[in-house]
């Protein structure tokens, strides 16, 4: 197992694999050997060189703890696993030991390493936006018509459709996932520089090597070495935490709506230890943990970024673990969140209920549209007030109240009091911006 | 003035303004005045009371001390500004008084109002953007045959050329200014959704009126309004807080290069108020600055995103100062390095004789490069290792030992031994790199 | 006025005046005037340049925006504030001139002086707290019976008291305000070393300066000037970042019990612009806005901290801005709930229908507790599974449903299940906890 | 092994073990086996069902990767944890199964458990914290007599001793060593509620359990549960942030004197992959990592701290990897700079030669506090001017061309001149403040 419990809401099971020290070994490896097989055929090494090196990049033969000891002396996991490598390449073959890792240097063996395992964990991503995205247009379209409050600072405002705050939801997810999908297409390239990041080792060679390893590893290769210049990475930082943020927006949203006192939805959740009526919002709790912990670790990773000269002093040694920890808190989220909304129940009537519930008052504004043109603000203004006093005074319903008043009657037709307290018809454009934004994707 | 000394180094007087008090309450009455037109364009409300509406939005007549503190009771600036303005057109013309702010919400006019001050800003900072990268493209092109140490971990490495190091800055800032580019087109579109964001106020008006809004304001007009959905300004956040950390790179570079000890540039920079010898890279302490403060105001603005249902409570609250901070911090490093770079010393003859410094043990690795392949890695490695301990060991200088050695001498022809010092010999591809680094943007 | 309206929300008007240009000056000048007052009394310099000094130190002799712009150049604002000082004493005394800012170093100023702008910023905070603190504590009396849903996970859980509730806030309070406390004790230090740090400029006489200064200043001299040592200011941060959460937490919970559906308390709170029925919870959104800048600005003031050497590039320069920023916001969240909880209306009687609401099934846990030792827990768990289901399906009353089971009557006592609805019966050490939480500050 | 590949910088293998699986299973069976003694003690539950659940508890028979699962579906890992706890006594004793986790939640458990963990990191970080400071004691007793240059914004500044140098670093890391044990002191306390907080499944045992359950743990009891009181966390989060700068400040400091162009000191280090020549700073890389991962850390966890009423929804589960990332990166930090600072070795002649290369200019300062009192200060200021572009124009000594100077001379004694340029002779109060310094943890 690669996921440690201390981190079990933190990451998934498939996203811990990707960046489990198996995963890690492998795509070090997976260079190593990509760059030998690149080197032979541009006739830098041995072909022969090339080949007991890829014999001996076997992931198991490697111990990650004793290359964990190690990396503490010297910085960097590649020195230990380039020497373990070596030894090995040795032991069978004592020339092709020459070639290990030829014209490379760590940064290469780790950069590149840790991109290979990004566009591992892109995939993982991918799907499960999919599946969200998905359910959210499902959801959206089911409850067009159901109507709801709205709810500013937390406070009832007239009207809108679960419908359209669900389309409010796809629209952010389309735009975050578009923005993670940029983001990974920037960063997921070839690091490759040598020493100094001109590849001098390589002599005349080095241009037409890096070529080919980008071939051989099916990444980009950009236009130069990015040692020092970690901006892709960190824009890939950034757009995680955006995305992760409006994930995190729709599980408030979501937990919010499950309180026992609005019951509204209800994701399956889970249970409790000690309290057997209960359902928690689980899925929910993991998406606004994410919500909570990737804005801090995209803050690191920026923080890093001033790195000395072609290569920095810790800056650079921060980013392994934070960024790995980025992409698995995304990952999480949109697992947990997409897990709550396909499984999403509604109850459409206790929606409608709680509009009913603020006795007509959420429809103050939509009187004062109506009287104002009539009577002038100010005169609107104290009759509505008047009439929201005795409503909570009174427990009375405001729009009966309203419609009791004789300066009110004067001005206001009988269809538009009788109407003033109906969710239906105070919309506005509800379905038509519902309509724009679950468009998105397709505009 | 609208700078205050406690964030003297955080911003510039051309942007201290765009956040001015002045500045944001001209941006709000442009939204109530603009909003008015169009609503009179399309027949929602009287011409009259449009021009009335106008009439009273004068900057002067609104104390910004007198709405901070409203502002603090209600939770927005918008409501005071609202009231002062209905009073002010209720004054001249009661009618009118009705109209002001018709079918709005306070956030339409806040939201909005920061939009028309980020296009103000952006202009500022593209101005900038485009000093610097002119200047980083005159001095790589200048220093394209400048050989100087790489230095990899604070610890010197196989040459370089300065333009290749001044082109690897040029390639980030390009790439971040493009990313900052990018994102404030999204960023900069209008909020106009009324109180639940389906401008029911507005019957069936309102989509014309938003139409007819955003081209007054000569803002895009965006599929839905997005209240709570806060996206589009976090990865404006994002990609200022990645610039920046580029900013701080390259400022961190010169202040290194700039050390006494190694006196290979220097910015204007300033003075000391105690010691006349100093010379300060002023200049780079303000964009490293920056580079420390935006990371954590960025997780901040994501921190924010979880905003509840249709309006949230405190994550939008956060925003503003927030914003202007992140924008504010990006100009002004802009600004200073813009000036840094532009009048930046090199001593090109400090750069080789940091070089010669080492003693040619900097060339170690080259040596590895040309005994390898004859000798084996293994009897190379003890080889050089040899020789440079007695460089270290007897001050000599590591290429001269190495061709004493007799089993050096057996394998390497002469040319190759004398050229191993040689900086301008072992630069791989430096200028290929260098060429392809500045011509992304016409890539 | 010295606060600004993208700040309205981020400051109170005492502590933006606290931080205005008017008061960094005005400490400034202080410093200066008292730096030369000790001088000449120990002999440094002459008392009649030290007369001339404390003439010249006017305010508003000093152009704000003249010393930013020359801030900007030189990277502090000690520079033109001690050239224009020199410049002004120069006019009426030459001979004064040579001794403004003698041996003292443009760090010195500038810290001491943030540090003269926190002692005053602190006595506003302390009277913020306090008040915060007496209306907690007379709040948890009132409530000590008034028995309530407790919430996990949002969800109903078995009742507590209100009292309870709200010593826990008092406790966290308490805790947080003696952190801030103890933590500007620690900060607020003179700040005195010259260039180096060593007071060398003052030849045999720095320490006794240095103990005359902070005698002038009242404020403590510590073992040594700390110029890159941030670790108390930082601390100061750190403290300030941990209350808020609390201050956060409390703000959040308000918010959730004011939502409509919830009911059980209300802020005074703010109106709406558009909705005439709304009373928005604004001071727990000022509240929440500050918990979630202050830990951005946090992790601002903590990167910052690796300083270079004996005065950093940058991190130093980072600071002005973040550490006034995080008091301010302390503040404002402070003053802002302060205010709420004083003016906090609570409605028992609706905390009780909201347990009323949950048809007994928030007790589940308490027939947990007396079935499982009668029947084990597995019999247990099925029969209260089994009820629940009950209650859920048919909208019955859990309790009720228990006790209609044959299997529940044959092992519970009457009495048992007859109180097994009522919350005061469910309360455990719900006061002796309330009394150990107010103690807090006695014990 | 429990540390990852990926985090290999981040922590040591003392603390990868403590808060590995194994590490925590066993503090929550522990937490669970003294639930059970407590309760049996007070004769809550039989002492059979306490032996039974003891027998019960043992680490190898849970599985990490189940509970890791059943973990993200119901939000916390106590929930599976106690029922495969439950199932395993139950398979043994069907009667002891009743009485597993009695009355106590989820939370208890998790939070207890965490706590005992920290209990365990604890003793590691104040082992490594007193080899640092004991390193650091030696370090600066024996350099008490080296010059060398002090340096501000990374320029030549008056003379310091590497003795006071590395007294600031210990003062700094005395504090804040005592600010994370004073932490850890107050964080390390008992979590025990209940479902609610009141403990109200244990009538009126509640408290005996509470204060039996602590003394088996050996933690502190406090006033009350804490749930969703996360401040003593923060605080310590806080603690280790600030310590974490200032270790992060020692080893920039540490790294830049290692560049080759100064060259003062070295740390070990460790080697390049590709480079035979080079020692890199590998423990300055590890400790400045840290220092850059932990305020975003800290951010995270003071952003997580509103939780929402007695248990929070996201903020409290983002907390358990939050915590153990900022106290391993913390560990990895003071274990690599306590192995650094141990076997630092210094060059005090290349020191003093630093001082020299500044070629007297360093002594600018020193010559204006003898010239402006003889002569005032714009003379002093011209006088030295000219100096100064001298000695840079023509590569000549400072404090040569300043004594050739005949206004200078007719103002100056001789011994005065002469004495200008020894380091020795204006140190100020160096020795004396660094006594007072090295005094702190006795004063």
């Amino acid at each position: 197992m690669s996921l440690r419990l201390f981190e079990s809401l933190a990451t998934t099971e498939l996203l811990a694999e990707v960046f489990s020290d198996a995963s890690l070994l492998a795509s070090m490896l997976r260079f190593e050997v990509a760059l030998a097989r690149a080197e032979a055929r541009v006739g830098v090494i041995p072909v022969a060189a090339a080949d007991r090196i890829a014999d001996a990049a076997v992931v198991d033969a490697f111990d990650p703890a004793a290359i964990a000891r190690v990396a503490r002396a010297s910085g960097t996991i590649a020195i230990p696993l380039v020497e373990r490598l070596t030894a090995r390449v040795r032991a069978a073959n004592p020339d092709g030991a020459t070639f290990v890792h030829w014209g490379a240097t760590s940064q290469d063996v780790s950069d590149t390493a840790l991109v290979l395992c990004l566009v591992r964990a892109r995939r993982i991503l991918v799907a499960d936006h999919e599946r969200l995205a998905s359910a959210l247009r499902r959801l959206s379209d089911q409850h067009a018509g159901s109507v709801m409050l709205a709810r500013t600072l937390l406070q009832p405002a007239p009207p809108i459709t679960f419908g359209l705050k669900v389309a409010g939801w796809f629209g952010a997810v389309s735009r975050g996932g578009a923005r993670v999908d940029s983001a990974f297409n920037d960063a997921c390239v070839l690091q490759f520089g040598g020493a100094s990041g001109t590849l001098a080792a390589l002599g005349a060679h080095g241009l037409t090597v890096a070529e080919e390893l980008a071939r051989e590893l099916e990444l980009t290769n950009p236009d130069a070495p990015w040692h020092a210049h970690r901006d892709r990475l960190a824009s890939l930082a950034g757009a995680c935490g955006v995305y992760t943020g409006t994930l995190g927006k729709i599980a408030r949203d979501v937990a919010l709506l499950m309180q026992h006192e609005v019951g509204e939805v209800a994701e399956p959740g889970g249970a409790s230890s000690t309290m057997p009526h209960k359902r928690n919002p689980a899925g929910c709790a993991i998406a606004l943990a994410a919500a909570i912990r990737v804005p801090g670790l995209v803050s690191t990773f920026l923080s890093g970024m001033p790195q000395e000269h072609e290569r920095g002093v810790g800056g650079w040694h921060a980013e392994a673990a934070t960024i790995a920890a980025i992409v698995q808190a995304t990952g999480a989220a949109l697992a947990a969140l997409a897990d709550a909304i396909e499984a999403l129940s509604v109850d459409a009537g206790r929606m409608r209920a709680n509009i009913a519930a603020t006795r007509g008052m959420v429809f103050a504004e939509r009187a004062m549209t109506l009287l104002a043109p009539e009577l002038g603000r100010d005169v609107a203004s104290r009759l509505i007030a008047r009439a929201l006093d005795v409503t909570r005074r009174e427990g009375h319903n405001f729009v009966e109240t309203l419609a009791a008043d004789a300066e009110v009657a004067a001005v206001l037709a009988h269809a538009d009091l009788s109407s003033l307290g109906t969710p239906e018809a105070y919309l506005g454009a509800a379905e038509q911006l519902r309509r724009r934004l679950m468009n998105i994707e397709r505009g």
